[in-house]
Protein backbone atom coordinates (compact mmCIF):
# COMPACT_ATOMS: atom_id res chain seq x y z
CA UNK A 1 0.00 0.00 0.00
CA UNK A 2 1.25 3.37 -0.83
CA UNK A 3 2.57 5.35 2.29
CA UNK A 4 0.35 9.02 2.65
CA UNK A 5 1.78 11.87 4.72
CA UNK A 6 0.06 14.74 5.32
CA UNK A 7 2.38 18.00 6.95
CA UNK A 8 2.84 21.56 7.24
CA UNK A 9 4.73 23.21 4.10
CA UNK A 10 8.00 24.22 4.81
CA UNK A 11 9.43 27.53 2.91
CA UNK A 12 11.55 24.40 1.01
CA UNK A 13 8.97 23.28 -0.38
CA UNK A 14 8.13 26.65 -2.15
CA UNK A 15 9.60 25.66 -5.39
CA UNK A 16 6.97 22.28 -5.40
CA UNK A 17 4.47 24.46 -4.33
CA UNK A 18 4.72 26.95 -7.14
CA UNK A 19 5.26 24.20 -9.62
CA UNK A 20 1.91 22.80 -8.76
CA UNK A 21 0.38 25.93 -8.19
CA UNK A 22 1.16 26.30 -12.40
CA UNK A 23 0.34 22.68 -13.14
CA UNK A 24 -3.27 23.47 -11.44
CA UNK A 25 -3.74 26.56 -13.68
CA UNK A 26 -3.10 24.38 -16.73
CA UNK A 27 -5.48 22.26 -15.64
CA UNK A 28 -7.97 24.98 -14.68
CA UNK A 29 -7.34 26.06 -18.73
CA UNK A 30 -5.54 28.87 -17.47
CA UNK A 31 -2.09 28.30 -17.98
CA UNK A 32 -0.33 31.68 -18.25
CA UNK A 33 -2.50 33.35 -15.41
CA UNK A 34 -0.04 32.64 -12.81
CA UNK A 35 2.36 35.75 -12.17
CA UNK A 36 3.43 34.46 -8.74
CA UNK A 37 6.97 34.20 -7.49
CA UNK A 38 8.92 32.09 -4.75
CA UNK A 39 9.52 35.15 -3.28
CA UNK A 40 5.98 36.19 -3.21
CA UNK A 41 4.92 32.74 -1.82
CA UNK A 42 8.13 32.87 0.79
CA UNK A 43 6.56 36.57 2.00
CA UNK A 44 3.15 35.37 2.50
CA UNK A 45 3.78 31.78 3.84
CA UNK A 46 6.62 32.68 6.35
CA UNK A 47 6.90 36.59 6.27
CA UNK A 48 5.38 39.24 8.59
CA UNK A 49 1.92 39.00 7.58
CA UNK A 50 1.00 35.13 7.23
CA UNK A 51 -1.67 35.31 4.23
CA UNK A 52 -1.73 31.48 3.88
CA UNK A 53 -1.20 28.13 5.10
CA UNK A 54 -0.17 25.40 3.22
CA UNK A 55 -0.45 21.41 4.07
CA UNK A 56 1.44 19.10 1.76
CA UNK A 57 0.72 15.42 0.92
CA UNK A 58 3.57 13.18 0.28
CA UNK A 59 3.38 9.98 -1.45
CA UNK A 60 6.11 7.25 -0.30
CA UNK A 61 8.19 10.10 1.12
CA UNK A 62 7.71 12.67 -2.10
CA UNK A 63 5.79 15.87 -2.09
CA UNK A 64 2.37 15.03 -4.43
CA UNK A 65 0.44 17.51 -3.46
CA UNK A 66 -0.57 20.41 -1.84
CA UNK A 67 -3.78 22.20 0.09
CA UNK A 68 -3.90 25.84 0.24
CA UNK A 69 -5.66 27.97 2.38
CA UNK A 70 -6.69 31.29 4.68
CA UNK A 71 -9.33 31.51 7.21
CA UNK A 72 -12.37 33.29 6.59
CA UNK A 73 -14.86 34.93 8.81
CA UNK A 74 -18.93 34.02 9.31
CA UNK A 75 -20.58 37.18 10.93
CA UNK A 76 -23.50 35.20 11.20
CA UNK A 77 -21.61 32.51 13.60
CA UNK A 78 -19.47 35.19 15.11
CA UNK A 79 -15.91 32.56 14.38
CA UNK A 80 -13.52 32.23 11.39
CA UNK A 81 -13.25 29.06 9.37
CA UNK A 82 -10.73 27.21 6.90
CA UNK A 83 -11.70 28.61 3.20
CA UNK A 84 -9.83 26.00 0.85
CA UNK A 85 -8.13 28.31 -1.92
CA UNK A 86 -6.22 25.14 -3.60
CA UNK A 87 -6.64 21.49 -3.60
CA UNK A 88 -4.08 19.43 -5.68
CA UNK A 89 -2.22 16.14 -6.60
CA UNK A 90 0.14 15.80 -9.08
CA UNK A 91 -0.88 13.37 -12.44
CA UNK A 92 1.06 10.87 -11.49
CA UNK A 93 -0.10 9.89 -7.64
CA UNK A 94 -3.61 10.22 -8.52
CA UNK A 95 -6.93 7.86 -7.67
CA UNK A 96 -4.65 6.77 -4.36
CA UNK A 97 -6.83 8.85 -1.90
CA UNK A 98 -4.24 11.98 -1.41
CA UNK A 99 -7.17 14.25 -1.96
CA UNK A 100 -9.27 12.93 0.31
CA UNK A 101 -7.24 12.54 3.23
CA UNK A 102 -6.09 16.11 2.61
CA UNK A 103 -9.76 17.43 2.82
CA UNK A 104 -10.10 14.97 6.08
CA UNK A 105 -6.97 16.93 7.61
CA UNK A 106 -8.71 20.15 6.88
CA UNK A 107 -11.78 19.30 8.43
CA UNK A 108 -9.87 17.82 11.67
CA UNK A 109 -8.41 20.75 11.61
CA UNK A 110 -11.43 23.13 11.63
CA UNK A 111 -13.28 21.02 13.92
CA UNK A 112 -10.12 21.46 16.56
CA UNK A 113 -9.79 25.44 16.01
CA UNK A 114 -13.73 25.11 16.91
CA UNK A 115 -14.65 26.46 13.72
CA UNK A 116 -17.97 25.31 11.59
CA UNK A 117 -17.38 25.74 8.02
CA UNK A 118 -15.01 24.58 5.26
CA UNK A 119 -15.48 26.47 2.08
CA UNK A 120 -13.75 26.58 -1.44
CA UNK A 121 -15.05 26.95 -4.65
CA UNK A 122 -14.63 24.47 -7.72
CA UNK A 123 -15.22 25.52 -11.88
CA UNK A 124 -18.26 24.35 -13.25
CA UNK A 125 -17.05 21.72 -16.10
CA UNK A 126 -14.14 20.23 -12.90
CA UNK A 127 -15.28 16.47 -12.42
CA UNK A 128 -14.07 17.56 -8.80
CA UNK A 129 -17.38 18.48 -8.06
CA UNK A 130 -18.27 14.63 -7.63
CA UNK A 131 -15.54 14.12 -5.01
CA UNK A 132 -16.51 17.04 -2.79
CA UNK A 133 -20.08 15.61 -3.16
CA UNK A 134 -19.50 12.27 -1.94
CA UNK A 135 -17.30 13.83 0.70
CA UNK A 136 -20.70 15.96 2.01
CA UNK A 137 -19.85 19.52 0.75
CA UNK A 138 -22.54 21.09 -1.09
CA UNK A 139 -22.55 23.42 -4.12
CA UNK A 140 -24.17 27.24 -2.66
CA UNK A 141 -26.17 27.69 -5.66
CA UNK A 142 -28.03 30.86 -4.10
CA UNK A 143 -24.53 32.78 -3.50
CA UNK A 144 -23.24 34.32 -6.66
CA UNK A 145 -19.21 35.50 -6.62
CA UNK A 146 -18.46 38.75 -7.59
CA UNK A 147 -14.78 40.03 -7.96
CA UNK A 148 -13.10 43.15 -9.44
CA UNK A 149 -9.59 43.40 -10.51
CA UNK A 150 -7.11 45.15 -12.81
CA UNK A 151 -8.29 48.72 -14.59
CA UNK A 152 -11.52 48.28 -12.78
CA UNK A 153 -10.68 48.06 -9.06
CA UNK A 154 -8.10 51.06 -10.03
CA UNK A 155 -10.77 52.73 -11.32
CA UNK A 156 -13.12 52.18 -8.23
CA UNK A 157 -10.61 53.02 -6.07
CA UNK A 158 -9.97 56.59 -8.01
CA UNK A 159 -14.03 57.62 -8.05
CA UNK A 160 -14.26 60.65 -6.20
CA UNK A 161 -16.60 61.14 -3.47
CA UNK A 162 -19.66 63.11 -3.92
CA UNK A 163 -19.04 66.76 -3.02
CA UNK A 164 -20.88 66.91 -0.03
CA UNK B 1 -25.79 67.61 1.73
CA UNK B 2 -25.49 64.83 4.33
CA UNK B 3 -22.04 64.28 5.83
CA UNK B 4 -20.73 61.10 5.24
CA UNK B 5 -17.36 59.69 7.25
CA UNK B 6 -15.83 56.11 7.37
CA UNK B 7 -13.44 55.02 9.83
CA UNK B 8 -11.87 51.66 11.25
CA UNK B 9 -14.30 50.05 13.97
CA UNK B 10 -13.46 50.56 17.27
CA UNK B 11 -14.71 47.69 20.12
CA UNK B 12 -17.49 50.06 21.17
CA UNK B 13 -19.21 50.07 18.04
CA UNK B 14 -19.33 46.09 18.36
CA UNK B 15 -23.45 46.32 19.53
CA UNK B 16 -24.13 48.61 16.83
CA UNK B 17 -22.14 45.64 14.47
CA UNK B 18 -23.93 42.43 15.82
CA UNK B 19 -27.28 44.39 15.39
CA UNK B 20 -26.70 45.68 11.87
CA UNK B 21 -25.65 41.89 11.33
CA UNK B 22 -28.97 41.14 12.81
CA UNK B 23 -30.93 43.57 10.33
CA UNK B 24 -28.54 41.72 7.57
CA UNK B 25 -29.82 38.34 7.86
CA UNK B 26 -33.60 39.51 8.11
CA UNK B 27 -32.77 41.51 5.10
CA UNK B 28 -31.33 37.99 3.42
CA UNK B 29 -34.33 36.10 4.79
CA UNK B 30 -32.41 34.36 7.32
CA UNK B 31 -33.28 36.05 10.27
CA UNK B 32 -32.27 33.06 13.21
CA UNK B 33 -28.68 32.76 11.50
CA UNK B 34 -27.03 34.89 14.09
CA UNK B 35 -25.58 32.84 16.78
CA UNK B 36 -22.32 35.69 16.73
CA UNK B 37 -22.22 37.35 20.69
CA UNK B 38 -20.55 40.46 20.98
CA UNK B 39 -17.82 38.38 23.07
CA UNK B 40 -17.50 37.09 19.46
CA UNK B 41 -16.87 39.73 17.59
CA UNK B 42 -14.94 41.70 20.35
CA UNK B 43 -12.49 38.30 20.47
CA UNK B 44 -12.19 38.10 16.65
CA UNK B 45 -11.74 41.86 15.55
CA UNK B 46 -9.28 42.87 18.90
CA UNK B 47 -8.05 39.90 20.41
CA UNK B 48 -4.78 38.18 19.70
CA UNK B 49 -5.62 36.63 16.55
CA UNK B 50 -6.96 39.58 14.42
CA UNK B 51 -10.04 37.71 12.14
CA UNK B 52 -11.79 39.77 10.14
CA UNK B 53 -11.27 44.12 9.89
CA UNK B 54 -14.31 46.49 9.86
CA UNK B 55 -14.87 49.86 8.34
CA UNK B 56 -17.98 51.99 10.22
CA UNK B 57 -20.12 54.32 7.94
CA UNK B 58 -20.96 57.56 9.54
CA UNK B 59 -24.12 59.68 8.23
CA UNK B 60 -24.16 63.00 10.55
CA UNK B 61 -21.89 61.69 12.80
CA UNK B 62 -24.15 58.14 13.68
CA UNK B 63 -23.43 54.83 12.71
CA UNK B 64 -25.28 53.82 10.09
CA UNK B 65 -23.78 51.04 8.01
CA UNK B 66 -20.85 48.49 8.45
CA UNK B 67 -17.89 46.93 5.58
CA UNK B 68 -16.14 43.68 7.56
CA UNK B 69 -14.10 42.15 5.42
CA UNK B 70 -10.84 39.76 5.69
CA UNK B 71 -8.19 38.67 3.64
CA UNK B 72 -7.92 36.08 0.91
CA UNK B 73 -5.31 34.79 -0.79
CA UNK B 74 -4.41 34.46 -4.90
CA UNK B 75 -1.78 31.61 -5.70
CA UNK B 76 -2.19 33.05 -9.03
CA UNK B 77 -1.25 36.03 -8.30
CA UNK B 78 1.03 35.40 -4.92
CA UNK B 79 -0.68 37.92 -3.15
CA UNK B 80 -3.68 38.87 -0.96
CA UNK B 81 -7.06 40.63 -1.95
CA UNK B 82 -9.90 41.65 0.39
CA UNK B 83 -13.02 39.40 0.58
CA UNK B 84 -15.76 41.80 1.59
CA UNK B 85 -18.27 39.18 3.96
CA UNK B 86 -21.22 42.13 4.58
CA UNK B 87 -21.83 45.37 3.61
CA UNK B 88 -24.74 46.83 4.82
CA UNK B 89 -26.38 50.29 5.12
CA UNK B 90 -29.33 50.86 7.67
CA UNK B 91 -32.67 51.21 6.37
CA UNK B 92 -32.78 54.60 6.94
CA UNK B 93 -29.85 55.74 5.66
CA UNK B 94 -29.93 54.08 2.20
CA UNK B 95 -29.76 56.16 -1.17
CA UNK B 96 -27.38 58.72 -0.11
CA UNK B 97 -23.67 56.69 -1.66
CA UNK B 98 -22.84 55.81 1.41
CA UNK B 99 -22.31 51.67 0.64
CA UNK B 100 -20.25 53.06 -2.69
CA UNK B 101 -18.62 55.11 -0.59
CA UNK B 102 -17.68 51.63 1.73
CA UNK B 103 -16.61 50.09 -1.47
CA UNK B 104 -14.40 52.69 -2.85
CA UNK B 105 -12.98 53.05 0.69
CA UNK B 106 -11.93 49.50 0.00
CA UNK B 107 -10.66 49.67 -3.22
CA UNK B 108 -8.19 52.21 -2.03
CA UNK B 109 -7.11 50.22 0.80
CA UNK B 110 -6.90 47.01 -1.68
CA UNK B 111 -4.36 49.75 -4.15
CA UNK B 112 -2.87 51.15 -1.18
CA UNK B 113 -1.74 47.77 0.10
CA UNK B 114 -0.80 46.16 -3.40
CA UNK B 115 -3.90 43.91 -3.67
CA UNK B 116 -5.45 43.48 -7.02
CA UNK B 117 -8.58 42.10 -6.07
CA UNK B 118 -11.81 43.07 -4.24
CA UNK B 119 -14.38 39.44 -3.88
CA UNK B 120 -17.51 39.28 -1.90
CA UNK B 121 -21.02 37.40 -2.78
CA UNK B 122 -24.39 38.24 -2.98
CA UNK B 123 -27.44 36.11 -2.68
CA UNK B 124 -29.22 35.52 -6.49
CA UNK B 125 -32.33 37.60 -5.95
CA UNK B 126 -30.37 40.71 -4.55
CA UNK B 127 -31.06 44.01 -5.90
CA UNK B 128 -27.34 45.27 -5.00
CA UNK B 129 -26.17 43.20 -7.86
CA UNK B 130 -26.55 46.31 -10.56
CA UNK B 131 -25.37 47.94 -7.65
CA UNK B 132 -22.01 46.12 -7.74
CA UNK B 133 -22.41 45.77 -11.60
CA UNK B 134 -22.30 49.45 -11.84
CA UNK B 135 -19.60 50.02 -9.66
CA UNK B 136 -17.19 47.17 -12.16
CA UNK B 137 -17.53 44.32 -10.64
CA UNK B 138 -18.34 41.26 -12.28
CA UNK B 139 -19.89 37.77 -11.73
CA UNK B 140 -17.40 34.90 -11.73
CA UNK B 141 -20.82 32.82 -13.00
CA UNK B 142 -17.81 29.95 -13.97
CA UNK B 143 -16.80 29.59 -10.38
CA UNK B 144 -18.92 27.53 -8.09
CA UNK B 145 -18.91 27.82 -4.53
CA UNK B 146 -18.95 25.21 -2.44
CA UNK B 147 -19.31 24.54 1.67
CA UNK B 148 -19.20 21.90 4.08
CA UNK B 149 -20.57 22.65 7.67
CA UNK B 150 -22.27 21.29 10.77
CA UNK B 151 -22.79 17.37 10.91
CA UNK B 152 -21.55 17.15 7.98
CA UNK B 153 -18.41 18.63 8.75
CA UNK B 154 -17.66 16.58 11.70
CA UNK B 155 -18.44 13.63 9.61
CA UNK B 156 -15.55 14.24 7.64
CA UNK B 157 -13.50 14.85 10.33
CA UNK B 158 -14.19 11.60 11.94
CA UNK B 159 -13.33 9.73 8.12
CA UNK B 160 -10.68 7.18 9.10
CA UNK B 161 -7.72 6.76 6.77
CA UNK B 162 -8.08 3.65 4.57
CA UNK B 163 -5.78 0.85 5.98
CA UNK B 164 -1.86 1.27 4.82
Amino acid sequence: MPEIHIRDAEPGDVPAILRMIRELAEFERQPDAVSATEADLLRDGWGAEKRYSCRIAELDGAVAGFALWFHNYSTWEGRAGIYLEDLYVTESARGQGLGERMIVDLAQLAVRAGFRRLDLSVLDWNPARDFYHRLGLQQRTEWLPYRVTGAALLALAAKAAPAG
